[in-house]
Formats: C-alpha cells, structure tokens, sequence
C-alpha cells in the first residue's frame, strides 16, 4: 500500500513561516507532502478545484493554515470527504480568537480538525497519527517520536536539577 | 431603471426566524427580493452558482445569514463583487461571537458588510441604503423611515412624561 | 483489513446526552464503536490503562467530550499516538470556551483534533473520515452522506419557494 | 450620470495611517473622495452638519475610521440614509474588539456596514462594490481588481512550487 | 442653593425595566429628577438639543442608559461638560459586554462615568455622591443609606447564625 | 466657597507612567490635588484612613489607578461616600480587562465611576467636571477646554485638507 | 492538635446557593467551620475585624464567595496571612469571567486561591488538602473520598455498558 | 516537626523565567523546596509517579507552571490529595486566557489552587501560606514579609511627596 500524500493549504504567504513548520514534520516522518499557496477568498476555484480532485489525486489528509476569518478549511472540507485539519493563525488582532472560532466552530456535518492557534507542528503530527491509523511504519515513527520528546524533557530536568545542587 | 433585487441567503433553515425580521423590512420598502437557503459547507455548488450569476440575474445586493463559524457571506463574496451583507446569528455557543467574526475579519481584498449579531431589519435597511444610492425612490422611502422611527421615540417619550406627572 | 473501532469516551455522565449523537453518526456509518464514561481527574488509571492499550485493543481513534478545564482529550493523547479527537462540552459558564480552549491549545507534540464546541456529531463524522482514509467502504459512506445532506437543504430551499410563491 | 463621491472620515489623525490605506484603494478604482479629520465626541457640530449635507453634495458612501469606543459610524449614520461603513481602528486595548463592538453593534433602524478591525482596504472596496451596483464602469475594475488578486496569488504559488523542486 | 436636578435619558423603552431602578434610588434622596426616552441614533436633535441646554437648565447630572452600541452616553456627553453617567444595558448578545465596551472607552477628552452592566441604582447613587460634595443634605442621606446597607447586611448575618446552631 | 480638592491614588508605581496624565489635566484646570501611591492589599490601612478622613480633609473626588484584580477604587468606595473614579490599569495580561471589570462590576450601592483603560486624563477630566457642577470657574474651564480641543481637530483637518490638493 | 477551623465568608446572601455545597462538604470531613455573611464593601469594618482576628481565633483557612468585581478574597487576604480560598460566583453577566478575573489577578504579594466559578465543593476540598497537609486524620478522608469518586465514575460505566449490550 | 518540601513543577522550560521567581521566594522564606521539568503531556509517567509519591517523600504543596491548554496542575492533582497550587503561564496567544481557564475550571472533586497569570511570587507565598497554617515560623516570617511590603509602599509614597512639594 502506498502512502497517502498530504496537502498543506495555506491562504496567504504571511501564513508561511507558521505553515513551514508543519513541512519540517512532516518531512521528519517521511510523509510526502505537497504545499500550495491558494485563498479561499481570491482564488476560491484553485481551492475548489483541489479539493473535488484530492482524494483521487493520492491525498490522505489536507492540512489549511488560515488567519482572521479563517475559512480556508472548512472551504476545503465542503468540497472533499478527506479529513481537513485545520490551523488558525494568529493575525494582528484578537490573538488568533477570530481565526480560531471560524475554523473549530463548523456546523453540523461538516468538520475541521482544529489545531492550536499557530499549530503547524501538531497539525502535521496530527496527520501522521491518521495516516498511522493503518501505517504500520508512520505509526512506528511516531512512537519513537513520542519517546524523543520524553528523552528531551527528561535530559532538561537533569540539567536543571545540575544547576540547583 | 428597473430597481435591483435583493437575495437572502440564510445557511441553516434555523435561521429563518431571524432572517424573515429582513424580508418584513425589504417588503416595507417595496424592494424586490428572494429567500434561500444554501448552506457554505452542504450545498457549496449551489452558493457558488448563485454568486457567480447574482449580477446579471438583477442582483444588487446579497444578505447572507449565517451562525457558528459563518462563511456564508465570505464565500458568496468571493465569487461576486456585489455587495454582500453579513448577519451574524447567534447560535448555541458564545453569545454569537464566533459568527460575528468570522463575517466581519475577512481579508484584504474580499469585503463583507457586516451588521450587529441577529441584526436582520438592519442589513434589509443597508440593503435600502445601498440601493438608495442612485434610486431616489428608495432613498425617499428611507427617509419617511427615519422620520417615522424618531415620532415613535417621541410619541413613547410623550407618554412617559404623562405618567411621571 | 477490519475496520478498526472507535471509542468514545466522556468525563461526566453529564456529557451523555450530548456525547450520545456520535453515537448515532458513528452507528449511521457502521462504524463499529465503545462508549465509556472516564474522568480523566477522578479515575486517572482507567484512562491510562486504556489509551495505553487502545491500538493494540483494535481502535483505529479516540473520541473524548468533556466541559469545563476538559483534560480528558490531552490526557488520553499523552498515552497514545492514535488520532484523539476532542469535544468541548459546554458548560454552566463560559458558554464553552473554557473546554474549547482546554482542549485545542495543546502544546506542541500531543495534538488533539478539536470539534466545535457540543459537535459530537462532526465529531464521529471527522472519525469515519480518519477511517475512511483506507476504508473504501466507510468513504463512500460519507459521499452518501454528505450527498444527503445537500439534499435536504436543496429539499428545505424549495419548500421555502413554494411558500413565498 | 455623474460617480458619486466617497468621504473618509476619521475620528483622529492617530488614525490616519490605517485610514488612509482606504485612499489608495479609492485611487486606484478612479473614485473620487475626500479625506476630513472630524471628531464625533470634539466636534459633533462639524460631523452632524457633514452628514446632514452629504447626499446633496453628491457623495454615496460615508466611511468612518474609529477606535476605541467608536461612536463616529454610528453618529454619521443618525444624520443621514447614505450607507455609512466603519472601520473599526485598533488601539492600545481589547485588540480592537472595543472599536468593533461600538461599530457593528447598532440598535435597529440604522445599520453600519461594518467591516475587519483595520480594514481600510476593505472598506474602499466595499464602497467601490456599493456604487458599482449602478455604476457599469467601476463594476468592471472590481471585477479586474478581482483576477488580479487571484493572479497574484496563483503567481506566488508558482514561485513557492519551484523553491520546493 | 437649589438642589441640581438629576436627568436620567434611556435609549430605548426596553431599557425602562432596568432603568426605573435608578429613579426609585433618586427618589429615595429627595433629588428632583426626570427621565426622557430619547435615541442617539434615532432622535439624534433632541438628545443634542437636551445636552446643550441642560446646564442652564437645572440639571446637574446626566445618566444615559443604553445597551448594545451603546452610543448616547457619549453623545450627550460631546454636547455638555455636565458629568454623564452611562449605564450600559445588558441585551440579547454578548452579556452587556459590547455597551460596557461603548460606553466606558470613550476618547481622550470626553470622559463618560460607566457603572457595571444594568447598574441603575450604582448610577443614582454616584449621581447623588456627584450632588453630595457641595450638598450637605444629600451627603448626609449618602451616609444613612451606607448605615442602612450595612445594617441589612449585619442583621441577614445574624439569621443566618441563628439557623446555624 | 473653597475648591475641593482632588486625591489621586494609585495601587503601584508601576501605575505612575500613566496616573500622571491625571496630574497634568488637574493642573490644567487649577484644581487642587494630591498624589499618594497606597495599596489596597499591601497597605490596606493606610488606604482606609485616607478615606475615613477624606470629606473632612477638604477633598471632592477620589481618583484611583489600579491594574490586575484592581480592588483600590471599591475599597476606597466602601469607606465613603465621596465620588471615587476608577482608572483601570493596562498591565501585562488581558489588555486590562481584569482591571476594568474588577472597577466598574461594583455590587449595588457602592459604585466606582468607572473611566477607560488608562484613561488617566479623562478621570482628570471627569473629577472636574464633578466640581464644576457647582463651581462655575471650573464649568468654565471645561467650556474653554471644550473649544480648544475642537479647535485642535479642526485645525489638523484644515492641514489635512492643505496635502490633499 | 486541635483540628483549625475554616471561615466560609460569602459576599451577599444572593451567593448562599452556592456557598452552602461548600458547608455540605466540609460536614462530609469533620472539618469545624463558621459562615458568615459579609461584604467587602458594604460592611469592610466587619471583614477587617474578622481577618485581622481569624488565625488567633483558630481559624486555619478563610473560604470567600463573591460575585461581580468580586473584592471579598483579596480583601480578606489583605489582613490576614492565613491562606484564602476565593470562589467566584457568576451573576447576572459575564458568565462569572468578572468575578474570576477580579479574584485571580491578585498583585503580587497577596495570593488569593481561587477554584472555579462557582466552585464551592472545590473550595472546601481544597481548604481540606490545606488541612491535610499536617492532619493525618483529614488526609485519610480525603484519600477514601478519591476512592469514593472514583468508585462512582467506575459503577456509573459499569452500568452505561449493560445499558450498551 | 520537620518542615515539609514545596515542589514546583513546571511543563516546559520556557516556563522558567517566571517559574523561578517562585523559588527566589520560597528561598527568602527558608522552605526547603525541588524545582523539576516535567509535561503532562510529553512525560505523564514522570507526572503520575512524582505526585503519586510526593505526600511520602515529604511534600506539602505542589506547584505546576504550564501555558496554552495547561493540565500539569489537574494532572497531578489527580494523582494527590495534596494542596496543587497552578500557576497559569501566559504564553504567544490569548495574553493566558488559556491557561488560566484550564488550571482554574477544574471539575467537582479535584481543586487546582489557581493564581494569576504568571504569578509565580505568589504561588510561592500562597504554599508559605498553606505550610504557614501549622508550622509557627513560616507564619512569622510571612507577618514580617507583609510589613515589609508595607513599608515599601509607605517610603515609596513619601518619596513621591518629595517630589510633589
């Protein structure tokens, strides 16, 4: 069985220093990954577009980073079955508030795994966990991840309980 | 010059008892309309097709209703550049905050004018406005409005001095 | 290949009669599934134990509602790398902010899949979603399904005609 | 017939370099406008007299830069029926959600088209919308203004493509 | 010296219920007050015409009760240099938040004197404090009403001891 | 009649920076003032002596600065029954919700006339407007006041006017 | 070592509902207490008395129930350096988020330990562990209530899964 | 009687710079304490075996340091019936609105004894306090802490008096 591709969305390119995150993880599980560069409001065929042909197109999950009324993934979602993740980007007001209400808070029927505001590293954790869901090799992957984390916090408290002798 | 229409556009058939405060006031000014529901997320093809004949169908202004993370009035405005009228509806959670953001913090480039959360007489009066621009009829009509809102303030007023003597 | 389960876990019984629509979503899609009431403060090791055995016990992703500081999702994700999706339960304050809040800001390595706020039926759907990544049954599932919903709103929006004619 | 002006009223020059993102905007659609620093709590007289006059004095829309508890599109909007749209200025507190709420909060009977916190740009655009219902030839640099955006966007996904070859 | 007359002006008549607290509280210190039901944005001529004479009117305080968009507060307060007292109205969205928000972050210059949401006993008791600096009767009725709450508050105490042994 | 004089009291010195705004209004008007840095937490009694004494020291209005949970304008209130103005402070968290809601949510019967976030110069401006109610050289201040802030507006608006030909 | 008693301080007798699950529960541990009712401002000689005495009196721990700009905590932590248990009350706005801000945002050097809105249990719980830190006896009970819970959540799942086969 | 260890425990190192000025205040209060690095989420083994222990090892109170969806305090106190102390970390979005929330709304049963956003000194005073109730030295000590602040203020004012004159 191949491994599904991810698509990360973002809608502006303001959104990419928070969005290239995601690639770096995504990349640390071996995931192939597409990123694009289309709004939902300036380019709302490109999304369409995109989202009808995704799934046939190889794709397991897509991933939509969107600031203020971030409508970029439930946009996606409205067009696809494909699970749509979605991170809301903190722009110059309301911390993130708007972007986070309007990407979480979808109706009835269609839904948008939301991350944290600014969560590009767990969205693209997120997606490997799905594509985990029965790849054995991501899912291994993401163990020894997992453990890596332990490792790093643990190693820390070591240093920190150095310092305090 | 014929008088434009107005479209109202509601996401979910529970906003019908909000959304109908606007057709009582687009009726009281003689302004053409119709009523429909289109939901963003469950009927995208539909919303998208409205919009993108809207002008040449004698559109000239768009109401869009909608709650939760509301992208209705964003989505009909990224395929028209008529104006469209958001109306935040408050919904079961957070007093309609999430739906008023995600109607009002739209991105460069793709306005909506947005009205108070439930406020459906007053984008029907935007709507009057709007079209009130160029057709003096409705610009007058608007104006007997007005004058009628302030004689019921001052008749209210008057009856309240009588009973305070 | 099975299908793998879903379990669905809540904090309170409290959470019940929300908690229970994704049940019925899941149970529309065939989607074999457990319910379990577990509080991720007062019984601790029943959620330990059983987000530590899920994968191998057969579940494919977790689904945890709870309200208020709502741990239960972040805690069932701290002891496994399957997919966990959050439902913030509203409350009798904050009208839910302080569950969406608790549950979505997740720091980086342990995400949680956060629905709206009280969404557990976009809740199941986003499961079936996950499965249906892999499971061409339970995708096409989902195409019908969403293919009714367009249905009904196309069927709600010519009722309304009928009654403005 | 004649193309209506727009006035760009801001309630303190502290205003002026968010507000006059809006002038750009009407430049760039051939819209001709004016600029007016008035204050509605300093200098009501000058704001009431300036809305009482500025249909007869060919203007079509009224936008209102303000911020903190921004009374400026709501007092415009009591003395005239022209659409006034206001936009809600950041300042120093709240994230600019003071300035929203005592924008887009208006009582029934005078609506304020009420667009993102610091949205000049949009609020141009949404007055270039408003006059281009009747007016053929601003309708078309909307519609231009419109593939220009979606070409810009299309570009930079272009570019970011070939950094990830 | 005559005793300065109190002006209690409320926005809309459904703001009456929480309003007519205030005159209960006014007429408990013997102050001369009358109240007038007059819109910022509806009436807009004779909430200006009431603040500019008020002054050489009589009157000595000023309290504007409105919720939402809560504007008049501010608006009589551009047109007096009497202190105003706003009462922001608790309506049907965001918990009163949006009148406080209009209400108390009024402009440098323009100060309006805000008391909690529906707070219409708080407004007549600060105006009374307002007449009390230079009006000995008043302070000294201030003074009882203290006692007064002080007693009520010792006394409920003393019951509750009571059903406690 | 002697003026009464203003105290202006503030919970930290932290709150200075902004308190002194306050100072440079009072001078403006010639109002008598003193300035005391005392804590309602830190220094509870000292607070409370000062209020106790306050009516007979010859003082009018009480102006308090606080941040965070700022209690320093309620716990001046609860020893007197002199006007006391609430600035609440900006500090580092909430953009000084905290403070504002801990000033101006007073229970009923002892209210804080509450001004904006850092509004130091309206709270300067309120106090004086307080004692002009019956001091006419200080009614008169304000009106000169008045106009000069008009002024001020006007004349930038006639520079404005000057760069746009 | 006699066992220290716990105040239970409400700020009006509106929040006694509440207040008394937390008598309920400091019955269900043996632990002594009083509750009285008291108000920061319209009693403060009252409440300065009872901190300033209460750890001479043998009290251990002081509970404060309070709504709105809710002081009581702060107040009594400003004369005692015993340890206070704030519990915020909702009330008729804001959901209780003025009452939690107004008790947690403590400056520093007076803490206030504040559970949940409405968290009256809580409080009792929590003045419980305080207890417990040196009262063995306490400590048990404390630990057989854990069970106690836990036991219920494990029975309530019991039955929810008969109710699932 | 020996005097019982505090353990301040915080969820990522970036807590540290406000974390640490709880241990310079338990240091001035010669309360023996440990500092460690332990997540919830990334190391909930650590978590669960630390506080399961901690009551054994001679702990009294427990302080957690955690931002965004911060569980730290409600973990541990899962697994205690100690005091927990959280210490709501404000981190890149929501100014800590966040993380108060989720340390502060804890359900029925499991208090977490929370302090303002980043008030790290006060968590520290807050378990002098607890510890304080019982052990003589630290209570003293804590009466001499007060004053001292006490007198802070009082010289900090009277310099400001000097510059007054």
């Amino acid at each position: 069985m191949l491994t599904k591709k991810v698509a990360l969305i973002m809608g502006s390119d303001s959104d990419y220093p928070v969005a290239k995150k995601a690639e770096a993880a995504l990349e640390s599980f071996g995931i192939p990954f597409v990123t694009h560069l289309m709004s939902a409001h300036r380019t709302p065929e490109r999304v369409r577009d995109f989202a009808l042909k995704a799934r046939d197109a190889g794709f397991g999950v897509i991933i939509a980073a969107a600031g203020k009324a971030a409508h970029l993934g439930g946009f996606l979602a409205a067009y696809t079955t494909l699970p749509v993740i979605g991170i809301p980007i903190k722009s110059s007001a309301f911390e993130g508030l708007d972007a986070l209400l309007a990407t979480v808070q979808m109706p009835g029927g269609i839904p948008v795994a939301t991350v944290a505001v600014d969560g590009a590293e767990n969205a693209a954790i997120l997606a490997a966990q799905i594509l985990g869901v029965t790849d054995r090799d991501i899912a291994e992957k993401l163990q020894v991840h997992r453990q890596h984390m332990a490792e790093t916090v643990i190693q820390k408290d070591r240093l920190l309980q150095e310092t305090h002798t």
